[in-house]
């Protein structure tokens, strides 16, 4: 059924509420005899932590992880994992303005409608705090892919904020953690800091555009249709909070090309594998990797709490003016970095163990050779 | 698990390869009591099905659809549907070139990687004429939304093809099945005809976008993080052959918004329901149906069986050159329209009957009121 | 996937170990708007919770179930619920004695077959203490079906304790909560209590067979095939520890009977629904109830840990003797008793929901009409 | 949701009714490579099939089936199995006596009232017809098997019919394909030869139990909760028609033992194996497999088609009596040994696919090792 899980054989199942006691995720299906302790997954939750610098929402959460279960002496048991995060900064009295008022491009008015409950707190189940549970779980699976597969590197980045776009000439892959925006391009970075402060001190909020890499992806993981490793990802992606567009490698702007400018062409590489002249398919053909790096892309909007007035109705109806005072984000996109890598993270793992349980042998191992 | 199969409730499984006896789709959990027959599914069938004019591939199939259980006296038993569709033009003998060098573009090597099988004839199960299979499950789904839901209304159409996009002020409703291309410009129709006419002559392909709108579609449907209707969306769209990007509402363009763009305003309409001054969000948020028209956008690349020479290799690691003889779309995202149409039916139908199971009452019926 | 989740739509996942921090159970697809709180889940709690009377483990655990998502203002929000139990009582020194031999009749030796990882302390993830999180997401199930279905009555009770079976003649329901055994059967209990103390003191246990009724069920919960009220009753109650066998309404016995003497004859009630001669089908026929009591019995084997003396192996293979000291249940199918009613209430919750989503209308609504 | 679907990885989705077109199985999740032809499943349903001796109904089916996708060039791709077999004997005229009568102890009235659908063609989707699908699946199953770990052996046989036990001590593997009754105890078959005429010529029909036993299942198999190797057998056994009770080892006498009569000795075995001094358990310890042989046993009830005179009522609620003429089977348990077969042969290949998934390593590989 799945409201709340993802995955096929890794499988994450997120609880929690932005101003509720706790959150977390609990996992079934994590594979045994895996090192792993709370430190591990400390140091990717502390990548998307609130309140680091002057770019993010100032709530002050320490976002620390607890293993529950499913870890017993340092390892994995193969028994379902629970991951807590305790809120500490559930400063509710920030969100009596809108108690009775929608927020216009939030989940506000939906899941009144839907559900008939208003947890004003912070937006409930649908505040972006949710996915701090999904970077914990993103957490284990690295440490999974770690010992399963050591060799896959896993890097998101920003590639725009509004309306500037980072140059790809400038791409340093070693200045991504360099900067507050994990963004490759020095030269943007140092653009974005001033648009952004412009743009907070205004009240407003803007979009952005991550990307996230895979390298040395083994050839051969998905499977048809719904099992495809795209579908995965789409999905995996969209299912974040303010995302509304996904791609994978040339994405939309395959639209564009011919047959012949697409097709990334085929040789045979000094080790024996298939190397391609191009990437547009994003590491991925008929849902299933091809060895290449495979690139996501997903489109983040602007956070829908604002300073700026707009107009509304109230839940009876009334309409309204609102201005959403608190501690918000003026680039959501920013946190949403290792938010992406996470969801990277659960997606490969869960189709390195299908791919084993279906076809069978090793990680990376495959059952048609070429030469 | 989940391989070949999509949906909550209303779940689709389909099988079959491009060259084999038949392929089909089983559907698991169509509700009992709704009038459906043969004709009504091949009514949409016959708007994928091949051959019809010079845009798509000659490739002669009368794609006839056979409903072999569930249906009893023109009704759904609420039993399991199984939908077989025989292939009858199996002339594989077009694709003995290609027995054993891989199309560039094309699944051929990430399957014979995977599974160590070549099925040589068409692709087998990557062939995009799997998606038959999914328009004869979508027809199903229509049956079934006629009869809850008759107030829905589902059209896909096309947005660009190549370098060519639509004028949107040009928009025309009406004007969608009056061309070869599905498209609401009737002037876009014209330039497309030569520009693919130009593409077809030459041995080329072309990608193209696909925008599928559902309209009068009732506010909370949808549920949190892996139910989300967005979510479900962008796994049904990046599940279909080709498929590189998917958006909801202002897609990657929300990345270029403000907050205050991009929050479409909420107003009080003369019905009593809620309005709202744009649809930035696709009719979603958080994951839930607004109540306006859910807009749904997504790339078809290039189809890559062409008659220009690419460089590939053989299975056993040979340099070569490959043309594609054969019968083959120039524009494949011509007949990924009624497939687009078909997945967005399917998960409407599933959100429903889902919303029905979580949330209780009649379709459309939620449990907050405004007003 | 599903290896720690059962339930279509509402969908729960255990988690935790006997001798961890805490377990708890992640419910997914709960309805919104039911009145909940923590004392309610409770009452089912205390009555599975150890140490009550001498017939039962001394391990003293308070079993305080805490709500941690889910849960607003004491209505379901509709989002995923947390039940969380803390562990007190951990005094795995108890079980420094089992570190490297395996107890006969326990999972100890599959585990560390399967897994490489032994969690001496209590059994870890196979400890019967992984019940009390079911026993939590069963409390919640009956507070969703005292919303939905109020005239839903659900009652477990012992028909057997090693070789003494009830006297069906003696049986008074209201018997049931007056003794420590919750036997309908008065002169039982009394007769079990003096066996028990025997078995006890001599370091023995003893199997039971507990019988589980739902009345009131409506007529028409249940699907073909793999959503079979049947099948998912069998799955629920074969998947509690200790479980050796499943019987619906005549079970086993249905084998020795003919035809004529099975089929229950059907005859119109005064209320103008159908009434039976007799309930050989425990309420089911063709997996889908008929409005007649639900009846599920099952088989408990005794504990494997006793303090008689058996012969086992170590780790590294060495033939040894085992006796296991510790806290432990003579006879733990008393204590199954609550964990069978809460996945009765599990199964007729999800089975509702389903109908409702598949087939539509309210609860015990159903398509065709007698009469 | 799996209305109609069983298993994990290996998932198969039965469809069609007794007397439509044609009825089969979607098998979503089979491994590539596997050698497989239609003779090799055909094997299998001729021994399920009905007509072939006096004792089964005489309904000619020659239960012919197609293998329409998923295999190519002999062998499986890996990819989604269709497997049909068309419906010949279609001689509905023999049900119109029903039409407006529901059979007691039949499906009939249940999914009547459910659906708002009678399909008295034999019962439609509740027939026993439905089996001769799971049959073709098991048979594709026992292909992989054989392919993946060819020394497991699987075997099924009737212990009980009616008032009459097989007699253990006489118990002979080789007897079992011997005799019409699939039993391994030759006098027995003898007398239920006599006793089963005799009920025939009455137009009555009795019970049975069927075992089912696998034997050299590697150690390991299985997962905690639900995912049980004992929860899995349980659904897929309770799942078959007319199904009322299931056993695992022991069964319901589990209840009557001690903990230290039922608790399996462990010593080491000669081959550095653990060997256990007896098998109450199954095979199965904790949901997993233990290497030991495992064992389930399930009752099926008599036929609820008979041609004695039960009282019933019709659809407008008029009190009625009925006599079900007809082609139908006075014991049907023989013809449910191939089917309990089959879902043995589909559980146990599932359970190999999720632990190399989950844990890894070649089949029978596990990470705890002994000695």
């Amino acid at each position: 059924m799945s409201l709340n899980t993802f995955g096929h054989l890794f499988r994450v199942t997120t609880w929690g509420e932005s101003h509720g006691p706790a959150l977390g995720a609990t996992v079934d299906g994590c594979p045994p005899g895996v090192a792993v302790d709370e430190a591990m997954l400390q140091t990717w939750l502390d990548k998307r932590k609130p309140g680091q610098n002057k770019y993010t929402t100032q709530r002050r959460e320490p976002d620390q992880v607890k293993i529950l279960s499913g870890v017993f002496e340092g390892q994995t048991t193969g028994t379902s994992v629970q991951l807590m995060i305790e809120n500490t900064d559930q400063r509710s009295k920030d969100y009596g303005d809108i108690m009775d008022k929608f927020r216009p491009g939030h989940a506000d008015i939906t899941y009144w409608q839907k559900y008939g409950i208003r947890d004003y707190r912070g937006g409930g189940r649908s505040s972006a705090r949710e996915t701090a549970a999904r970077v914990a779980a993103g957490g284990l699976a690295r440490a999974v892919l770690h010992t399963l597969a050591p060799q896959i590197e896993i890097k998101g980045y920003m590639t725009r904020m509004g309306a500037h776009e980072i140059d790809r000439s400038r791409f340093d892959w070693d200045q991504i953690d360099q900067n507050p925006f994990w963004t490759p391009d020095a030269e943007a970075a140092n653009t974005w800091a001033d648009y952004l402060d412009g743009l907070r001190k205004s009240g407003s909020s803007v979009g952005a555009i991550i990307e996230v890499v895979a390298r040395s992806v083994p050839a051969g993981l998905g499977a048809p249709i719904y099992g495809k490793l795209d579908t995965d990802l789409a999905a995996a992606m969209m299912s974040i909070n303010a995302v509304k567009g996904v791609e994978i490698g040339e994405g939309m702007s395959a639209a564009m090309l011919t047959g012949e400018a697409n097709a990334d062409e085929i040789f045979m590489g000094n080790d024996g594998k298939p190397v391609y002249s191009s990437n547009h398919a994003g590491g991925i053909l008929g849902g299933i990797s091809t060895g290449q790096d495979v690139v996501v892309r997903f489109a983040v909007k602007p956070t829908s709490s604002i300073l700026q007035t707009r107009k509304t109705i109230t839940k009876t109806g009334e309409a309204a003016e609102i201005i959403t005072k608190g501690r918000h984000d003026p680039c959501v996109g920013i946190r949403a970095v290792p938010v992406g890598e996470a969801m990277m993270a659960c997606v490969l793992l869960d189709h390195i163990l299908l791919h084993r349980g279906q076809v069978g042998g090793a990680v990376g191992e495959t059952r048609g050779h070429i030469g």
